[in-house]
Protein backbone atom coordinates (compact mmCIF):
# COMPACT_ATOMS: atom_id res chain seq x y z
CA UNK A 1 0.00 0.00 0.00
CA UNK A 2 1.30 3.20 -0.94
CA UNK A 3 2.47 5.91 1.52
CA UNK A 4 0.24 8.80 1.87
CA UNK A 5 1.46 12.59 2.20
CA UNK A 6 1.43 14.72 4.81
CA UNK A 7 -0.57 17.03 2.26
CA UNK A 8 -2.80 14.45 1.38
CA UNK A 9 -3.90 13.64 5.15
CA UNK A 10 -4.11 17.26 5.59
CA UNK A 11 -6.01 17.61 2.46
CA UNK A 12 -8.31 15.04 3.14
CA UNK A 13 -9.06 16.06 7.01
CA UNK A 14 -9.88 19.85 5.67
CA UNK A 15 -12.52 18.11 2.70
CA UNK A 16 -14.01 16.63 6.09
CA UNK A 17 -13.91 19.89 7.74
CA UNK A 18 -15.49 21.47 5.34
CA UNK A 19 -18.16 19.21 4.72
CA UNK A 20 -19.40 19.52 8.15
CA UNK A 21 -19.16 23.14 8.35
CA UNK A 22 -21.61 23.45 5.58
CA UNK A 23 -24.57 20.68 7.37
CA UNK A 24 -23.83 22.25 10.44
CA UNK A 25 -24.43 26.06 9.35
CA UNK A 26 -27.47 24.57 7.27
CA UNK A 27 -28.84 22.17 10.04
CA UNK A 28 -27.34 22.77 13.22
CA UNK A 29 -25.11 20.16 15.32
CA UNK A 30 -28.08 18.52 16.30
CA UNK A 31 -29.90 18.02 13.25
CA UNK A 32 -26.54 16.84 11.52
CA UNK A 33 -25.94 12.79 11.89
CA UNK A 34 -22.50 11.37 10.18
CA UNK A 35 -24.30 10.01 7.30
CA UNK A 36 -25.22 13.48 6.14
CA UNK A 37 -21.27 14.43 7.11
CA UNK A 38 -19.88 11.79 4.55
CA UNK A 39 -22.88 12.38 1.90
CA UNK A 40 -21.60 16.14 1.88
CA UNK A 41 -18.31 15.16 1.96
CA UNK A 42 -18.41 12.91 -0.41
CA UNK A 43 -16.50 10.64 1.69
CA UNK A 44 -16.95 6.45 2.98
CA UNK A 45 -17.38 5.83 6.14
CA UNK A 46 -13.47 4.34 7.02
CA UNK A 47 -12.15 7.82 5.40
CA UNK A 48 -13.94 9.98 7.65
CA UNK A 49 -13.58 7.45 10.84
CA UNK A 50 -9.75 7.81 10.09
CA UNK A 51 -9.86 11.45 11.21
CA UNK A 52 -12.79 12.12 13.37
CA UNK A 53 -14.15 9.02 15.56
CA UNK A 54 -17.44 10.50 15.93
CA UNK A 55 -19.47 14.14 15.39
CA UNK A 56 -18.61 15.30 18.47
CA UNK A 57 -14.56 15.40 17.70
CA UNK A 58 -15.82 17.03 14.14
CA UNK A 59 -17.51 19.91 16.46
CA UNK A 60 -14.70 20.43 18.71
CA UNK A 61 -12.52 20.95 15.87
CA UNK A 62 -14.88 23.30 13.87
CA UNK A 63 -15.51 25.17 17.33
CA UNK A 64 -11.53 25.57 18.33
CA UNK A 65 -11.11 26.80 14.38
CA UNK A 66 -13.78 29.13 14.42
CA UNK A 67 -13.50 30.47 17.69
CA UNK A 68 -9.45 31.23 16.85
CA UNK A 69 -10.41 33.18 13.62
CA UNK A 70 -13.22 35.31 15.64
CA UNK A 71 -10.21 35.96 18.28
CA UNK A 72 -7.92 36.38 15.47
CA UNK A 73 -9.49 39.32 13.98
CA UNK A 74 -10.63 40.85 17.13
CA UNK A 75 -6.68 40.69 18.08
CA UNK A 76 -5.24 41.54 14.46
CA UNK A 77 -7.47 44.54 14.75
CA UNK A 78 -6.63 45.27 18.39
CA UNK A 79 -3.19 45.12 17.41
CA UNK A 80 -3.02 48.18 15.27
CA UNK A 81 -1.02 51.34 16.66
CA UNK A 82 -2.00 53.41 17.49
CA UNK A 83 -5.54 51.30 17.51
CA UNK A 84 -8.42 52.54 15.38
CA UNK A 85 -11.34 53.90 17.20
CA UNK A 86 -14.21 51.32 17.62
CA UNK A 87 -16.18 52.29 14.71
CA UNK A 88 -13.61 51.49 12.34
CA UNK A 89 -12.31 48.87 14.85
CA UNK A 90 -15.50 47.19 14.38
CA UNK A 91 -16.03 47.26 11.31
CA UNK A 92 -12.56 45.80 9.86
CA UNK A 93 -12.98 43.37 12.24
CA UNK A 94 -16.33 42.13 11.43
CA UNK A 95 -14.92 42.57 7.50
CA UNK A 96 -11.91 40.10 8.38
CA UNK A 97 -14.37 37.68 9.82
CA UNK A 98 -17.03 37.35 7.76
CA UNK A 99 -14.74 37.38 4.86
CA UNK A 100 -12.34 34.91 6.02
CA UNK A 101 -14.27 31.62 4.09
CA UNK A 102 -13.45 29.45 6.75
CA UNK A 103 -14.30 26.05 5.65
CA UNK A 104 -15.19 27.63 1.98
CA UNK A 105 -18.30 29.27 3.45
CA UNK A 106 -19.77 32.51 2.20
CA UNK A 107 -20.10 35.57 5.16
CA UNK A 108 -23.67 34.49 5.82
CA UNK A 109 -23.41 31.01 6.03
CA UNK A 110 -20.27 31.27 8.05
CA UNK A 111 -22.55 33.66 10.67
CA UNK A 112 -25.10 31.12 10.72
CA UNK A 113 -22.49 28.60 11.86
CA UNK A 114 -21.52 31.03 14.61
CA UNK A 115 -25.30 31.27 15.67
CA UNK A 116 -25.22 27.40 15.64
CA UNK A 117 -22.44 27.07 17.96
CA UNK A 118 -23.74 29.37 20.26
CA UNK A 119 -26.76 27.86 20.19
CA UNK A 120 -25.41 24.36 20.71
CA UNK A 121 -22.57 25.60 22.87
CA UNK A 122 -25.69 26.03 25.54
CA UNK A 123 -26.33 22.16 26.00
CA UNK A 124 -22.49 21.05 25.41
CA UNK A 125 -20.22 21.47 27.95
CA UNK A 126 -17.13 20.81 26.14
CA UNK A 127 -17.90 23.66 24.24
CA UNK A 128 -19.10 25.64 26.96
CA UNK A 129 -15.51 25.46 27.95
CA UNK A 130 -13.84 25.92 25.14
CA UNK A 131 -16.15 29.20 24.60
CA UNK A 132 -15.38 30.24 28.31
CA UNK A 133 -11.45 30.40 27.22
CA UNK A 134 -11.89 32.18 24.13
CA UNK A 135 -14.75 34.77 25.70
CA UNK A 136 -12.00 35.41 28.32
CA UNK A 137 -9.24 35.91 26.27
CA UNK A 138 -11.29 38.00 24.08
CA UNK A 139 -11.72 40.45 27.17
CA UNK A 140 -8.63 40.70 28.45
CA UNK A 141 -7.46 42.00 24.77
CA UNK A 142 -10.45 44.42 24.70
CA UNK A 143 -9.83 45.81 27.97
CA UNK A 144 -6.20 46.44 26.84
CA UNK A 145 -7.42 48.28 24.31
CA UNK A 146 -9.86 50.21 25.82
CA UNK A 147 -6.93 51.47 28.49
CA UNK A 148 -5.25 52.37 25.31
CA UNK A 149 -8.15 54.60 24.36
CA UNK A 150 -7.82 55.42 27.60
CA UNK A 151 -3.95 56.69 27.77
CA UNK A 152 -4.88 58.56 24.77
CA UNK A 153 -6.99 61.05 26.27
CA UNK A 154 -10.24 59.84 23.69
CA UNK A 155 -11.90 58.00 26.27
CA UNK A 156 -13.85 59.22 29.56
CA UNK A 157 -12.26 58.11 32.68
CA UNK A 158 -14.70 56.78 35.37
CA UNK A 159 -15.97 54.17 33.00
CA UNK A 160 -15.01 50.45 33.17
CA UNK A 161 -13.07 49.09 30.84
CA UNK A 162 -14.28 45.46 30.87
CA UNK A 163 -17.85 47.03 30.47
CA UNK A 164 -16.26 49.35 27.11
CA UNK A 165 -14.90 45.60 26.21
CA UNK A 166 -18.17 43.89 26.52
CA UNK A 167 -20.32 46.21 24.75
CA UNK A 168 -17.58 46.34 21.76
CA UNK A 169 -17.76 42.63 21.69
CA UNK A 170 -21.52 42.66 22.17
CA UNK A 171 -21.68 45.03 19.07
CA UNK A 172 -19.69 42.10 17.15
CA UNK A 173 -21.90 39.24 18.10
CA UNK A 174 -25.36 41.60 17.19
CA UNK A 175 -23.90 41.78 13.63
CA UNK A 176 -22.54 38.00 13.06
CA UNK A 177 -26.50 37.56 14.51
CA UNK A 178 -27.91 39.94 11.61
CA UNK A 179 -25.38 39.05 9.14
CA UNK A 180 -26.70 35.09 10.03
CA UNK A 181 -30.51 36.15 9.90
CA UNK A 182 -30.83 38.80 6.96
CA UNK A 183 -27.29 38.75 4.62
CA UNK A 184 -26.85 42.30 4.82
CA UNK A 185 -24.22 43.07 6.95
CA UNK A 186 -21.90 45.39 5.28
CA UNK A 187 -18.53 47.51 6.84
CA UNK A 188 -20.34 50.73 6.37
CA UNK A 189 -23.49 49.64 9.07
CA UNK A 190 -21.83 49.30 12.06
CA UNK A 191 -18.73 51.64 11.14
CA UNK A 192 -21.73 54.65 10.55
CA UNK A 193 -23.81 52.86 13.77
CA UNK A 194 -21.08 53.34 15.98
CA UNK A 195 -19.53 56.49 14.63
CA UNK A 196 -23.43 57.78 15.13
CA UNK A 197 -23.12 56.57 18.99
CA UNK A 198 -19.61 57.98 19.08
CA UNK A 199 -20.50 61.66 18.60
CA UNK A 200 -23.37 61.46 21.01
CA UNK A 201 -21.55 61.60 24.34
CA UNK A 202 -22.74 64.31 27.04
CA UNK A 203 -20.70 66.87 26.18
CA UNK A 204 -22.75 67.32 23.16
CA UNK A 205 -26.26 67.45 24.61
CA UNK A 206 -25.50 71.33 26.25
CA UNK B 1 -69.58 17.15 30.95
CA UNK B 2 -68.73 20.24 32.52
CA UNK B 3 -68.70 23.10 30.40
CA UNK B 4 -64.75 24.02 30.51
CA UNK B 5 -64.02 28.07 31.23
CA UNK B 6 -62.34 30.08 28.97
CA UNK B 7 -59.51 30.77 32.30
CA UNK B 8 -59.24 27.27 32.31
CA UNK B 9 -58.42 27.13 28.84
CA UNK B 10 -56.15 29.74 28.91
CA UNK B 11 -54.10 28.15 31.53
CA UNK B 12 -53.97 25.24 30.49
CA UNK B 13 -52.56 26.70 27.24
CA UNK B 14 -49.81 28.65 29.17
CA UNK B 15 -48.79 25.40 31.09
CA UNK B 16 -48.30 24.30 27.71
CA UNK B 17 -46.53 27.30 26.26
CA UNK B 18 -43.95 27.20 29.56
CA UNK B 19 -43.49 23.60 29.69
CA UNK B 20 -42.31 23.16 26.03
CA UNK B 21 -40.13 27.07 26.86
CA UNK B 22 -38.53 25.54 29.43
CA UNK B 23 -37.55 22.51 26.77
CA UNK B 24 -36.90 24.29 23.76
CA UNK B 25 -34.52 26.97 25.88
CA UNK B 26 -32.54 23.42 27.45
CA UNK B 27 -32.51 21.20 24.21
CA UNK B 28 -33.46 23.74 21.29
CA UNK B 29 -36.83 23.12 18.98
CA UNK B 30 -34.85 20.40 17.31
CA UNK B 31 -33.91 18.61 20.57
CA UNK B 32 -37.66 18.62 21.39
CA UNK B 33 -39.57 16.35 20.88
CA UNK B 34 -43.92 16.81 21.71
CA UNK B 35 -43.62 13.77 23.98
CA UNK B 36 -40.81 15.62 26.09
CA UNK B 37 -42.90 18.76 26.18
CA UNK B 38 -45.71 16.29 27.47
CA UNK B 39 -43.92 15.65 30.18
CA UNK B 40 -42.41 18.72 30.85
CA UNK B 41 -45.76 20.32 31.03
CA UNK B 42 -47.59 17.04 32.93
CA UNK B 43 -50.27 16.58 30.75
CA UNK B 44 -51.31 14.35 28.26
CA UNK B 45 -51.29 14.22 24.76
CA UNK B 46 -54.88 14.46 24.46
CA UNK B 47 -54.75 17.74 26.78
CA UNK B 48 -51.83 18.93 24.55
CA UNK B 49 -53.22 18.29 20.91
CA UNK B 50 -56.42 20.08 21.93
CA UNK B 51 -54.54 23.46 22.07
CA UNK B 52 -51.81 22.47 19.74
CA UNK B 53 -51.88 20.29 16.49
CA UNK B 54 -48.11 19.78 16.80
CA UNK B 55 -44.49 21.21 17.78
CA UNK B 56 -44.78 23.52 14.75
CA UNK B 57 -47.81 25.59 16.05
CA UNK B 58 -46.23 25.37 19.54
CA UNK B 59 -43.01 26.87 18.33
CA UNK B 60 -44.88 29.67 16.03
CA UNK B 61 -46.80 30.39 19.18
CA UNK B 62 -43.25 30.88 21.40
CA UNK B 63 -41.82 32.81 18.63
CA UNK B 64 -44.53 35.26 18.27
CA UNK B 65 -44.84 35.73 21.99
CA UNK B 66 -40.72 35.66 22.23
CA UNK B 67 -40.62 38.62 19.65
CA UNK B 68 -43.48 40.65 20.57
CA UNK B 69 -41.95 40.65 24.50
CA UNK B 70 -38.65 41.68 22.82
CA UNK B 71 -40.08 44.59 20.45
CA UNK B 72 -42.39 45.76 22.81
CA UNK B 73 -39.31 46.37 25.16
CA UNK B 74 -37.76 48.31 22.71
CA UNK B 75 -40.73 49.68 21.34
CA UNK B 76 -41.41 50.99 25.59
CA UNK B 77 -38.17 52.35 25.64
CA UNK B 78 -38.19 54.51 22.27
CA UNK B 79 -41.38 55.69 23.50
CA UNK B 80 -40.12 58.03 26.49
CA UNK B 81 -39.90 61.46 25.65
CA UNK B 82 -38.20 63.10 25.62
CA UNK B 83 -35.96 60.30 24.37
CA UNK B 84 -32.95 58.76 27.18
CA UNK B 85 -29.73 58.57 25.62
CA UNK B 86 -28.92 54.73 24.40
CA UNK B 87 -26.80 53.71 26.79
CA UNK B 88 -29.85 54.43 29.79
CA UNK B 89 -32.17 53.09 27.09
CA UNK B 90 -30.55 49.69 25.99
CA UNK B 91 -29.66 48.80 29.38
CA UNK B 92 -33.40 49.57 30.32
CA UNK B 93 -34.95 47.68 27.15
CA UNK B 94 -32.34 44.70 28.25
CA UNK B 95 -33.35 44.80 31.87
CA UNK B 96 -37.13 44.65 30.89
CA UNK B 97 -36.56 41.68 28.39
CA UNK B 98 -34.41 39.72 30.64
CA UNK B 99 -36.70 40.49 33.76
CA UNK B 100 -39.79 39.85 31.72
CA UNK B 101 -39.79 36.09 33.11
CA UNK B 102 -41.91 35.34 30.03
CA UNK B 103 -42.62 31.77 30.56
CA UNK B 104 -41.80 31.90 34.17
CA UNK B 105 -38.21 31.47 32.56
CA UNK B 106 -35.01 33.19 34.65
CA UNK B 107 -32.76 35.53 32.51
CA UNK B 108 -30.38 33.34 31.16
CA UNK B 109 -32.72 30.65 30.54
CA UNK B 110 -34.73 33.13 28.52
CA UNK B 111 -31.63 34.78 26.79
CA UNK B 112 -30.63 30.55 25.75
CA UNK B 113 -34.25 30.66 24.50
CA UNK B 114 -34.22 33.34 21.90
CA UNK B 115 -30.55 32.21 20.83
CA UNK B 116 -31.86 28.82 20.25
CA UNK B 117 -34.81 30.92 18.60
CA UNK B 118 -32.02 32.41 16.36
CA UNK B 119 -30.52 29.06 15.17
CA UNK B 120 -34.00 27.44 14.78
CA UNK B 121 -34.71 30.56 12.32
CA UNK B 122 -32.32 29.54 9.90
CA UNK B 123 -33.69 26.55 8.97
CA UNK B 124 -37.20 27.51 9.05
CA UNK B 125 -39.30 29.65 6.79
CA UNK B 126 -42.28 30.34 8.36
CA UNK B 127 -40.24 31.39 11.48
CA UNK B 128 -37.92 33.40 9.05
CA UNK B 129 -40.90 35.31 8.01
CA UNK B 130 -41.89 35.97 11.52
CA UNK B 131 -38.64 37.13 12.61
CA UNK B 132 -38.33 39.38 9.27
CA UNK B 133 -41.04 41.80 10.19
CA UNK B 134 -40.51 42.07 13.44
CA UNK B 135 -37.03 43.28 12.77
CA UNK B 136 -38.26 45.88 9.89
CA UNK B 137 -40.85 47.00 12.75
CA UNK B 138 -38.04 47.58 15.66
CA UNK B 139 -35.61 48.57 13.20
CA UNK B 140 -38.37 51.52 11.88
CA UNK B 141 -39.07 52.33 15.38
CA UNK B 142 -35.07 53.06 16.17
CA UNK B 143 -34.40 55.16 13.54
CA UNK B 144 -37.52 57.29 14.67
CA UNK B 145 -35.72 57.16 17.20
CA UNK B 146 -32.53 58.02 16.37
CA UNK B 147 -34.12 61.22 14.14
CA UNK B 148 -35.26 62.12 17.71
CA UNK B 149 -31.95 62.33 18.84
CA UNK B 150 -30.71 64.24 15.70
CA UNK B 151 -33.59 66.76 15.90
CA UNK B 152 -32.49 67.22 19.89
CA UNK B 153 -28.99 68.31 18.41
CA UNK B 154 -27.06 65.22 20.44
CA UNK B 155 -26.80 63.18 16.82
CA UNK B 156 -23.96 64.12 15.02
CA UNK B 157 -26.37 65.14 11.45
CA UNK B 158 -24.18 62.96 8.57
CA UNK B 159 -24.67 59.66 10.21
CA UNK B 160 -27.05 56.96 8.44
CA UNK B 161 -30.21 56.96 11.13
CA UNK B 162 -30.99 53.11 10.17
CA UNK B 163 -27.03 52.01 10.74
CA UNK B 164 -27.26 53.92 14.09
CA UNK B 165 -30.80 51.95 14.71
CA UNK B 166 -28.98 48.41 13.17
CA UNK B 167 -25.75 49.26 15.98
CA UNK B 168 -28.14 49.52 18.55
CA UNK B 169 -30.05 46.50 17.69
CA UNK B 170 -26.73 44.40 17.58
CA UNK B 171 -25.39 45.57 21.25
CA UNK B 172 -28.94 44.45 22.94
CA UNK B 173 -28.62 41.10 20.96
CA UNK B 174 -24.94 40.26 21.56
CA UNK B 175 -26.07 41.34 25.05
CA UNK B 176 -29.10 38.39 24.70
CA UNK B 177 -25.99 35.89 23.73
CA UNK B 178 -23.69 36.94 26.23
CA UNK B 179 -26.40 36.64 28.83
CA UNK B 180 -26.94 33.06 27.55
CA UNK B 181 -23.83 31.98 27.51
CA UNK B 182 -22.19 33.35 30.53
CA UNK B 183 -25.28 34.64 32.81
CA UNK B 184 -23.55 38.08 34.08
CA UNK B 185 -25.21 40.44 31.81
CA UNK B 186 -26.26 43.25 34.67
CA UNK B 187 -27.77 46.67 33.76
CA UNK B 188 -24.61 48.57 34.73
CA UNK B 189 -22.80 46.92 31.65
CA UNK B 190 -24.26 47.65 28.82
CA UNK B 191 -24.98 51.33 30.38
CA UNK B 192 -21.26 52.02 31.61
CA UNK B 193 -20.24 50.38 28.24
CA UNK B 194 -22.09 52.56 25.62
CA UNK B 195 -21.42 55.89 27.98
CA UNK B 196 -17.77 54.85 27.53
CA UNK B 197 -18.25 54.76 23.62
CA UNK B 198 -20.57 57.90 23.63
CA UNK B 199 -17.41 59.79 25.02
CA UNK B 200 -15.46 58.93 22.16
CA UNK B 201 -16.62 60.97 19.62
CA UNK B 202 -14.02 62.69 17.23
CA UNK B 203 -14.31 66.14 19.17
CA UNK B 204 -12.36 64.60 22.11
CA UNK B 205 -9.46 62.89 19.94
CA UNK B 206 -7.66 66.24 19.17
Amino acid sequence: MARVSQEHLDARRRQILEGAARCFARNGFHGTSMQDVLKEAGLSAGAVYRYFPGKEDIIAAITEETFATIRGAFEEAARVSPPPTPDVLLSRMLARVLGEQLYGLERRTFAALAVQLWSETLRDARLAAQLDEGYATMRGVWAELVGAYRSAGILSGDVVADHVARTMIATAQGFIVQEALFGDVRPDVPENGLRGLMSMGPQKAS
